[in-house]
């Protein structure tokens, strides 16, 4: 599943959780199903009814308590596998969640008070379970130990986020060479998702194709809405390749092969006013500078320009095994950015009703400046689409 | 997005809720992305680290509260579109959890120590912020207010689970008609998906394709394994239609075109034992049994003829807006089953490291007896697969 991140590693990324973990006398973390997990121990579990649960306490070993049904799939997880943690399942009548309750760590941080924390994303349903079980911890976010350290991305998680950027420029090349005009933004849509795969992503994961009025709505996905000749599309699409993302916008404009019926004064003006905030916002994200200063680059090259009131998003967000994690560029992110922090520079301008642009690449941040994982033209895609 | 719900049944699913919250002294309902929500109003929402949460009170208006990017997604909502509920929407800047909790019924619940029941999939990080912005309250999951309610499917939902089973019953048609030996099973999925959508599900949703060994594994995916002539092929798959699933399994055997090469007197003894048990568990699945004697039908058959250390799940679970709800037939579920409850029957015999076996059908509990969606063969299917 994740042939390439080496099996050692998920050893040092537990080690490095539990050490943060007993600093800050943190009891043990509960990791159900999701990033957090994969990022632990290579483990892509899927997200049922049924209790998984990582149990990492701050001190021993870690424990992954899985359903019966599930024991194969876990044993083939590399941290498993490798015998990084230890493995106990539950059958179908047993209480799980008593299970982790009994687990070292857990049992003992509850009786004196401590911290228990639980992943960022774990359904209310068990957090709850686990509340009425052990009522006598402290409840926290798994996010406090682990989002600093998954933001940090090592060399092999760099090398399959370029892979998926650079899968997600040829799809882009490909959508800008094919026909347009009188396709349903759904039909593009399904193109899209054939070619993020065809490209070399493992799966699709999102394929918003935005077009006139729509190109206005950030969130837009694909409508029935048959595309037209001089008009903008926003085409924001992304895969993954062992769980890490794509995440890419380009702006194309179809003529129908009509010269005339290209982007107006007022568009271009627009989209030159995004060109250079956008470029400005990649350029800034440098070691040391915060997330809140890098989105101020891209909001006030566009408020300036007199569209400040319709860039009504934050610049980025981070990228690795969550399409959206930590580091966040947004008003009140004061935390500087470190070597190794990967997210992307997504400036938008959104005339409501009416039209809007957006372009995003994936950026990494490191000591000698920033790389920007894609290399797809950023100008604004003027094409016949015919 | 929910074209064959009628826009009222909304309306009278909110009023329900709230009736049934308001017997039970519950201040509101905190509802976020999933299954609850689009059941409530029929929106379909990305679980985003954007706070977007529907905020039901016992008695009163709805609110909808949604980051500002999700707007025009939200209103075209079935119940944002007809008014059933209020939308609001927050800025990147502001604290969606504060806007929540000065929401009508929820302060004052939260003041008086009254209930405040959480949708059971609501990330922790979500629920852990309410809980600490309104710690004077009492949270439970808000299912023991819903589940009953969603488990129970009008003529609208049955026609679409309906629809979605007859889909998938001419993909397992195309799959037993095709070539199986030689190929991986992940190609064999790959078909699957595609043939899901081709035959009319929105999306397809998984695809087990269990060869072999791995047929005795009953939460294996789809591997790298090349399928052979003369074994066991577990094929347990289901897509989606406008949110309501399908999941059918049949187990096949492709023999190479060889006679010689068909199943084993073992083999088809273990598999007559699952034939007679998964039939007559659907019999069982009649108004007033209970989810434990229906599995209980099927268990104690496969224990009678020697396997039932082999048979190491419960019976079946319900379906719907979600792939595995309630009623679920297992071992201590004493409730009894009412008409339009809609469940899977599944048995199944696996013996580790050798070979397995599981049958499948989507049941309708009526009034008259179950109505089984399902008509694909249920017989071991012994094909070419060349």
């Amino acid at each position: 599943m994740s042939r390439s991140i080496a099996p050692e590693r998920y050893a040092q990324r537990l080690e490095r959780a539990q050490s943060i973990a007993a600093e800050r006398e943190v009891g043990a973390l509960l990791v159900g199903p999701g990033a957090d997990l994969r990022w632990l121990i290579g483990y892509e579990a899927m997200p049922l009814e049924r209790l998984t649960m990582l149990v990492v306490p701050a001190t021993g070993r870690a424990t992954l308590v899985v359903p019966r049904l599930e024991v194969a799939a876990a044993r083939a997880a590399s941290g498993v596998e490798h015998g990084v943690v230890d493995l106990t399942s539950w059958e179908e009548t047993d209480d799980p969640v008593d299970l982790v309750a009994r687990l070292e760590g857990v049992a003992t941080a509850a009786g004196r008070g401590a911290k228990l924390l639980v992943s960022d994303r774990l359904a209310a349903a068990f957090l709850l379970l686990v509340q009425a079980r052990l009522p006598g911890a402290v409840y926290g976010l798994a996010s406090a130990v682990l989002s600093d350290l998954r933001a940090v991305k090592d060399e092999e998680e760099i090398g399959l986020l370029r892979r998926a950027a650079q899968a997600a420029d040829r799809t882009v090349a490909a959508i800008c060479a094919g026909r347009l005009v009188g396709r349903t933004e759904a039909d593009v849509a399904r193109e899209v998702r054939e070619r993020l795969v065809a490209e070399g992503h493992d799966e699709a994961a999102f394929w918003i194709v935005a077009s006139g009025p729509n190109s206005a709505s950030p969130h837009h996905g694909a409508s029935d809405r048959v595309i037209g000749a001089g008009e903008p599309i926003v085409l924001d699409i992304g895969g993954r390749i062992e769980g890490y993302g794509s995440d890419i916008t380009r702006t194309l404009w179809p003529t129908g092969g009509d010269a005339a019926r290209g982007p107006d004064v007022e568009y271009r003006t627009l989209f030159g006013t995004l060109e250079r905030a956008q470029a400005a916002a990649s350029a800034a994200a440098v070691v040391g500078a915060t997330g809140e200063e890098v989105d101020a680059v891209a909001r006030s090259l566009i408020a300036e320009a007199g569209f400040g009131n319709a860039f009504i998003h934050r610049t980025g967000h981070g990228i690795g095994l969550e399409g959206h994690e930590e580091p966040y560029l947004v008003s009140g992110n004061q935390q500087p950015l470190v070597a190794g922090n990967c997210f992307s520079t997504e400036p938008g301008i959104y005339l409501e009703g009416r039209c809007g642009a957006r372009i995003e690449d994936i950026v990494v941040c490191h000591s000698d400046g920033p790389d920007i994982l894609n290399a797809a033209p950023r100008s604004l895609a003027v094409v016949s689409g015919v």
